[in-house]
């Protein structure tokens, strides 16, 4: 039986008032419902409630992971320097790498990330072909040093991640893997209850040109994406841009007067043209210091990553820089650049015969500049940011946006570590040959922040059954009762021995203090137990998500508990029994 | 059903040598079973197998835990300074403390400990007597900067406890507490299988005057600790000392010449009687600077904190003080001593007429001072620690004595945190008073090497049911077969779905390869399964930990599966089951 949690004795001190700090609704909902306080910028306690909900995803992350394959280990987070400096990432990783000196004057890093750490631990004693492919997960904290940490758990410095590394011996091998963490992902996303997208992404410090996101879709997500209703998405950093321009044609290229205009938006208003049919001029350096010129859709922005692939190293230039190379600031166009420039476009403007486009001449432009004829590109390449809109890569249709909330994300590693630190396995014929790998990691902390997003209202959180601290909250009305609260904790007892976690709130508080903070933690079902209903043997049920209510008899009840202990038997998931209730309002 | 593990996938890297830097046979022996692994000096990674003992721990101890009313939470290991501070330990700790600091110039440290934590966590929130006592703990990970990291999971830097930490409205209640912890810490010792002793203790750096130790009884423990037939223990840094002195009589006192005799070992030897017929004189000062001359039972040691308990900040002199006191060093004596020295003696002279003591004259000593009437003593008190032999302070019985594990300490800390940090609620008369508090604390990783330091032999780890990475390893003995390898699949799979957790030795390896990984590794219980047995429907049943082997028809093993299946019904904990396979061999 279900240990039953008692309100007079819970530690859950919840708060009326919104703590002025909490600039999302996941940590004011959390701080509020007494499930979380915050013990410094980005550093976080999570409180008996809160710390059940962890717990369950914790759970679900390790009946996923086991299902799949993977073998739980626990590394430690103290990480020595020196394996850093193997990989490179030491000098690398920047001040959000958390670094401290023991008492000897060794150097140590909090493990952001266990790449170094587990490339270590197999080294030497993964040995043959015949041994793999192995994959190895914890779940443990991890350390960022954010420059600003924010939105509760969403941002912080202290965190609680599952992290998964696989070993393979060849690229086939690393993409089943990685196929299968992907699975496990999909699925513990719908355990969680989320509302979710695998999208494109970029591999970022981790490295690894294969890598997908796991997005749960909420309107205060940090991450742009963009969707297809032919299922494809991505985030908005890392997915392909078929910008579709808007055609602005004239009988042949004109030089106009455009004083003053210096932005995008001032040529559109000046012109009474839409954005998507100008063209924006952007002026940078590559490594060397070479002047490269960019062009792309008027109504698009610059994707940093991708220019970064095609011009390694690529800088924007300053004013000054700008006009050491004879450009004009506000006003540039790809008719009379100077010879030395390497111009490069937008693919999605090779569909554009006519551009309008600055005339390398200030308060002047060109509409119908003539592509080939007028001007020419050396290169065409693709690197606009994507932006709902824009044409889908697979099928073509208008992309949907959405915001979301990254919770996890996999990556195909290749040989970057192993060859790094040397980490090699005998292939089938003989050679040593450094380990494919795969990493996999699903934010804990953050998904729990995720769920809250996605579920809440104006009253509070409102829990999926599977992820809630309890499933079922008793509510005496009230206390110290002869009938009603030995009827209250009769019930509870019930349900707890079915398989339910339940709660009572035997508070000596008024009622509606009591359904605040039932509406405002969030448990999935409200059972209230009172005096006038059990006159006619009825408590009332309600349901937390839709705010539905009824009137159940005691005998309703114990026929919805047979129910429910049937799909129990074979269910022993949290939450597993809700659809009982669930089905009382038909 | 519980999953199958095959050692075939299973990542268990078994060591044939001893490892060099392996100090103690927990150590030792997790290593070579390919349960954990040395990330640095201190800090280690649990490999899959290790782990699954880890979190089988884990789960006892939070079961009695839940059991004993208290709540789980989880704070962060990073600390802010601040908290440290207030408390007055950022100063005290010392070099163990492990501090860092971030990208902002902000200080923290990661947590030893979580006393200031949590005193600032309720502070505040908890307001009133009738919210207590509550009761908060954790399982978390923790970080102690050992300068000689050594015996593996025993002194490491990196380590995994539970805290917990209560807080109360009464000394009455806090004793309350700590005692129902208590109670959860013997059952928690128990369910892990260890033998072990709740010994008397001193507080430390926790502070805390009420403290008790649970030692884990093992030759290679770092404590010393003393125990009586009448139920009595006591940490031999801690215990009260009543030595049992050996008279040496003479008619009067005479003044030996004692050529070279500047210890106790050479005046025994020299007079022909035992070392605990003589008195041991040790000169220090006290915080002041004022001479402070320490009589003790010549086979005793000075106990450091017995005697920083009776005179504070007590220090031994260094031969030039003695000189500048006009002490003789080596033969020191009650006997003439200058009039400003504070005579301290251990309480069990008192019982000592006559004393074998230093002459303070170089070379000679005395027998037969006569107390009270050639010297006398300004104090006497417990300075000496305790050792076998001496008698119990509880019946007088001589103590045994033996070595233990510390695995889990209680502490009654009064209001030295909450007065230090302001942390106070009003009691019922309306007064604000500092929290009554306590602390509780289980080491987890270092519960698991106790476990191991009492349960192996020469071939491996023998582990108790309850903490088992699995139950039974079922081992065929030849792979690929068309009948033995399906057998032992289908065995694995019956008992798995009892509920029992089962591993199979799927490798193609010769039979003494599995045989000894198995008895390396420890299984509980191994069935083996061959050729030549199943002719006759036979498998084999061996205990680990007897050694026992018997053949065992599949009839039978069925049927003892079956009372396991009913003896588990109503006890789901892990190794519930074993006693089946122990009733084989009666």
């Amino acid at each position: 039986m279900n240990q039953i949690l008692h309100m007079s004795n819970l530690y859950a001190p919840t708060l009326k008032e919104d703590p002025s700090d909490a600039d999302i609704a996941s940590a004011r909902l959390l701080l509020r419902a007494g499930m979380l306080r915050k013990t410094a910028s980005g550093v976080y306690t999570f409180l008996p409630l809160g710390w059940r909900v962890l717990h369950k995803i914790e759970d679900i992350v390790r009946e996923e992971m086991d299902a799949a394959g993977a073998q739980e280990i626990l590394m430690p987070a103290l990480q020595p320097a020196k394996l850093w400096h193997e990989s490179g990432r030491w000098d690398d990783y920047g001040p959000e790498l958390m670094r401290l000196t023991d008492r000897h004057d060794n150097e140590f890093c909090l493990g952001p990330t266990h790449e170094e750490l587990i490339v270590d631990l197999v080294r030497n004693e993964l040995r043959s072909y015949k041994e793999l492919p192995v994959n190895l997960y914890q779940i443990q904290t991890k350390y960022r040093d954010e420059i600003r940490p924010r939105f509760g758990l969403l941002r912080s410095r202290e965190f609680i991640m599952k992290d998964a590394y696989s070993f393979n011996a060849s690229q086939e091998s690393v993409q089943e893997t990685y196929d299968a963490m992907g699975e496990a992902y999909k699925k513990i996303c719908d355990r969680c209850g989320l509302e979710w997208r695998e999208v494109e992404a970029d591999g970022g410090q981790i490295g690894g040109s294969v890598t997908a996101e796991f997005m749960a879709l909420a309107e205060s997500g940090e991450a742009e994406l963009v969707y297809c209703s032919c299922g494809y998405a991505a985030d908005a950093e890392a997915g392909a841009c078929l910008a579709r321009p808007t055609l602005y044609e004239v009988d042949a290229m004109e030089k106009i007067a455009t004083p003053g205009v210096h932005t995008i938006a001032e040529l559109a208003a000046f012109l009474d043209i839409p954005e998507s049919s100008t063209v924006k001029a952007l002026s940078g350096k590559d490594a060397e210091g070479n002047l490269v010129c960019l062009f792309i859709p008027g109504d698009h922005e610059l994707n940093e990553l991708k220019i970064e692939g095609v011009v390694p190293g690529f800088a924007l230039l300053t004013d000054e820089e700008m006009k050491d190379f004879g450009l004009c600031k506000g006003s540039m166009g790809p008719v009379g650049l100077p010879e030395s420039a390497r111009v490069i476009a937008c693919a999605s403007l090779q569909a554009v015969p006519q551009w309008v486009v600055g005339a390398n001449e200030d308060g002047f432009h060109y509409v119908g500049a003539r592509l080939g004829q007028d001007f020419s590109v050396d290169e065409w390449a693709d690197l606009s940011a994507v932006k709902p809109g824009d044409g889908c890569p697979e099928c073509g249709l208008p992309l949907d946006g959405a915001r979301g909330i990254e919770v996890a994300q996999i990556f195909q590693l290749g040989d970057k570590y192993s060859r790094a630190m040397g980490a090699t396995f005998m292939d089938e014929e003989g050679n040593e040959v450094p380990f494919f790998m795969g990493c996999y990691g699903v934010g804990i902390s953050r998904t729990l922040a995720a769920i809250v997003e996605q579920h809440n209202d104006e009253h509070g959180i409102m829990w999926p059954p599977s992820v809630a601290p309890a499933q079922v909250c008793v509510v005496p009305l009230t206390v110290g009762d002869d009938e009603v609260q030995p009827m209250a904790e009769k019930i509870a007892r019930d349900l707890a021995e079915i398989g339910f976690e339940v709660v009572v709130d035997d508070r000596d508080e008024r009622a509606g203090v009591k359904f605040n903070d039932a509406d405002l933690i969030g448990w999935p079902v409200q059972i209230v137990v009172g005096k006038r209903g059990l006159k006619e043997n009825k408590v009332e049920v309600k349901l937390r998500r839709t705010g539905e209510k009824k009137d159940v008899s005691l005998d309703t009840l114990a026929e919805l508990m047979g129910f429910a202990r049937r799909s129990m038997r074979n269910n022993t998931r949290a939450g597993a029994g809700y659809g009982s209730f669930d089905a009382i309002f038909g």
